[in-house]
């Protein structure tokens, strides 16, 4: 049986590692490594609520979530999406799920007519953007919050749980969790799992890489995944305790 | 316990039925109903692959699907793309699902250097569009290839499987099978399961909306999505059984 | 004297077939066929109007036209627009001439500060796609007044006269009634005419395809679509008899 | 009887005027002046033919035409194509139009494997821009095909004969030639027409405007056009007669 | 040394010319000619401010510039940037260079809630254009306000002095002033100046074309620049003075 | 008079910090930090030129330069360019002018046939974003260039020179070198100058800010610009001195 490029174990994932306040003007960011993958996540704020709220009437706030790649992060230069003109389809699907799994765990409501905007820029990829930004976006999220209550803007914490993504795989038959590129690539099939702190599923996503997997497969996947994202709620903790006192 | 809008019980799914060659121009089309929900599927061929294949000198053939909803399928005038300058991040996490669900039956080699251009036109949206769409398409995709083996243009059947699909949701704390619009936007969590005529799994997505699932509860909607697609299976026997005879 | 590839005479137009509320979301529909040319013609409302009527201060409402060919409705597959990100330059001046003849029968005033939308989608193309558009227009807007009607939002009928389309051409020097796709591509003069019920023109366009014609071969021209739109006119009579009843 | 604005008769033409080589890079050029309405007319030629002719395998040339308002030629600032990010129905309306005319004109297998451009600018809009455009056009057209001769590009003239537009309005129920801005404005009905000098048509274009019009009122619009149509010949003929020396 | 294609002496400038009122639907408009270089310039005005001074709460008034170089302006033909869908980005920075210019010599406060607009098209390109932009820019503002003020929309002249604008390059190790196209692209330094009538700088741009350029060379560039621009101011005041009698 | 903000003296730099190797996909990348303004600056290499070297058969290699700032470096939010569909105005001029100012210490014949792409992305924002990234990219390119010629895909240094950039304006009357954002936004007069290590300049962009200025202003603000460029030139000996061992 081949080991894995980094000859890490089945289950074990690669050493995470953040950097906070790595953007100043943002309200709150990180950078967080997840072996080779880095990714900038940066939470801003803005006073307002996205126009189809006000036309249909909603209360509470919303969080908008972007993604994208920066050019140098892969190791053929990736265009800008505005050199092609349009965002492209995968980095839609992955801001859609970040912002569908933070707003998961936030009390829209209690965030009051305000909208955060989230922002993940890869800087180096290597697979696992998508559960890298996820994990590091929860943390710049807290401490987003965190700053607004400090401030007095929030009264309230609207965060209800932690959360955090792993990538778990099938590769040459056997479930390998946290792929890098190379495992990713030659995976059969790819799953993302999105996590609260208290072991709730967020999100579950499984696809076949033009293949099928059988419910056996899917359950051992899924077990690898809640083994993993224990791990990583505890790092998401240990990173929290270590944050820097806040300015 | 509140009934179901259409009284249906929880594991019941809506009506199908299948109405082939809408589109005569096509390859093959067929107009798939799903209850209420109806999707135009039809099939084009094109002796030619993308240009990515070329440049990375990939062997093989392709499949493209795009998805759409016809203006007028919703109960609010739905404003087309070209209007608003760019596809719908919605429309195109949903193409990206219907392709890669159809290659994950489709041996690309066999297909030969050409490609396949599956068009799903959603006519009258009442939930499930994107499940509908897979089922209906795998249809005009299987007559498709019919009818490129009955040209000589295909020697060696393409197709590995049948594959459905199914959406399941967790509505005021019950597992429904096959969601109709109203459930859907009232579901907490809410699930697609993409399944192949002999029972593995092609992709899995399942997304509490602004909430989270508890393992049990996700077993219990991927026991209820395996059991539902059986039947869909069954469907697809018949309506393949009764299709018209070959022009 | 080649035949017409269909054997009709000269002057006899293709099967009309009309089949209504194939769009059930919509306020109105039709899929009207025109021999193997079939157009899905929806019309839906909104109670507001353009931007540039309130500005300019204009009473009244409005009727905008879209024009679109499904991707599958020509033999060779046609990319959508959003593809190419811009409306094609035939669909934006057959979509201008659709709102504008069916604007030239609808009293604005009478329809109140609403907007209706009219979409007309090909399903299968084979020449005449516009001129069926219009005619089966026609038919959905009439039932969408009927409704509105119906409802109590409209209480005076703003419709004056019904109106219908064809198109005629000069093929090899005969002056042909409704042309297929195959006799357009051959036609040295191609002419669309858009007439009232009454008989009074709102549309008429000739044009030469790298060729001019003479007065007296524009005057055969018009009196033949004259003598076809009086068909067409009680096709549309005996349709609007045959629709379902109201809902 | 209400006279015109400029105390004309129902039948009588603005002043044309023509100024030779306005822009002297093109190939050739014009200003035409239809009274107050100023267009620059300029031909460019491209050794080259459009992707789809290659594509196609279509042998010969071609001719694309482009039509645009400058912003200042109108009485409010109109926003230029570029601002809106896409070109205006009416102005793309208008091109094809103006291409289809002179390409009725114009041998495109003598032409041989190159594309003409012909550009028109509107420099003042006061009504006939689409007709003083084709005039004009048709002006440059012949000075550059002449100029493709005299330096033995071109052997065989390619332009079968002239070509001139005129539009013709019924206003208040009289037929009026040449419509000016304030009375297209206030017209019940808008015609052009494309001639050649032989006096065949090219183009009828007869559109109500919210109204509709009997077969009596085109054919008398008909006759103002043709009438008007020779006068337009016999300026063509004139201004070609005085243009300036080839350089 | 080689003499200067059109034989000027290093200092001389090109013949200029002004030809007013060419856009008689705009406030004010010149054609300046600068040697082979023919550029229209428009002044429109808007009784309204850009959306940002609105939401920022800025007061007075604003004047936007927008540059375009017409397609026959070239010897080969440029498209337009319609056609490739976004404004070039030489064409920014020029737009950009002439609207900051002009609003260096207008005190917007005086100007009052409302935008003026400048607009320069190329008629024929030779070198220089964006210098003879502003240059004849100037003019057509001058007379614009003096048309408000005529008119009684301004009653404090905004104008707080003139400007003109010259090119100066180093082009085989001579300095030269006002360089056309065949210099222009031969300079080893290429400098634009903007300076007001009294001979204070308004714009500085030197840029080496892959070269650089000492400290002295830098001087001698301005003091050309300087003592040119002298002459053109001059030629602004006979301009001026010889300006038709307003309407 | 006022202190500035950070107490600096009027000829005082912000200090300046290099972080090599950020973005380890790239060819080579620093983090440059002026003061609080902080840019990563990354330059990939593709083995091929833009397609018009190809049309006009141009020899050797380019330089291609990107800006853009993140949308977390401002104070506010800032939207990025693909959410507005184009590249703002400002950011293309500053692209146009890293890409100018590189190319001229490039021998590009020399590169040999590939496209050098320079990113600069700004993270921080605090004025002088632009001369930040010209100072640092130069830094990059050297690496980028060091690599290229240890792997033996270059055997002739291509690099001319070194480069580097500052801002200096005019403020309250004070000629300042490396102004801050709040400095730059009270700037009555704004210049960036580019120049090599041995002084000779490659750009000079000075701008009234609404303003104007005198030709001994502009002096004082060049003697000021070529004194702080000599301590910068200083600090990329030192910082290219400090690089990490080449992988």
């Amino acid at each position: 049986m081949h080991p894995r490029p980094d000859r890490r174990k089945p289950s074990q994932l690669r050493p995470l590692r953040c950097q906070w306040n790595v953007a100043p003007n943002a309200l709150a960011s990180v950078l967080l490594s997840c072996g080779d993958t880095q990714v900038i996540c940066a939470v801003s704020v803005e006073e307002n609520v996205p126009r189809w709220m006000k036309a249909q009437n909603v209360s509470g706030g919303w969080l908008t979530a972007e993604y994208s790649m920066l050019p140098y992060s892969t190791a053929d230069r990736k265009p800008r999406d505005i050199t092609k003109g349009k965002i492209d389809g995968r980095s839609q699907e992955i801001q859609r799920l970040i912002g569908r799994s933070l707003r998961a765990v936030l009390d829209l409501e209690k965030l009051g007519p305000r909208t955060l905007w989230v922002d993940c820029d890869v800087l180096q990829a290597d697979g696992g953007t998508r559960t890298t930004s996820i994990t590091g976006a929860y943390l710049a999220l807290r401490m987003a919050v965190e700053r607004l209550m400090l401030s007095g803007r929030l009264t309230d914490n609207p965060l209800t749980t932690s959360i955090a993504a792993v990538s778990v795989g099938i590769v040459s038959g056997r479930v390998l969790a946290d792929l890098c590129y190379l495992e990713d690539k030659n995976a059969a099939v790819d799953m993302n799992v999105v996590m609260t702190g208290g072991g709730r599923f967020v999100e579950v996503q499984a696809s076949g890489e033009e293949a099928s997997y059988t419910p056996d497969e899917l359950h051992a996947m899924l077990a690898a995944a809640s083994s993993a994202l224990k791990k990583t709620a505890r790092f998401q903790t240990q990173a929290w305790a270590r944050r820097p006192a806040q300015r």
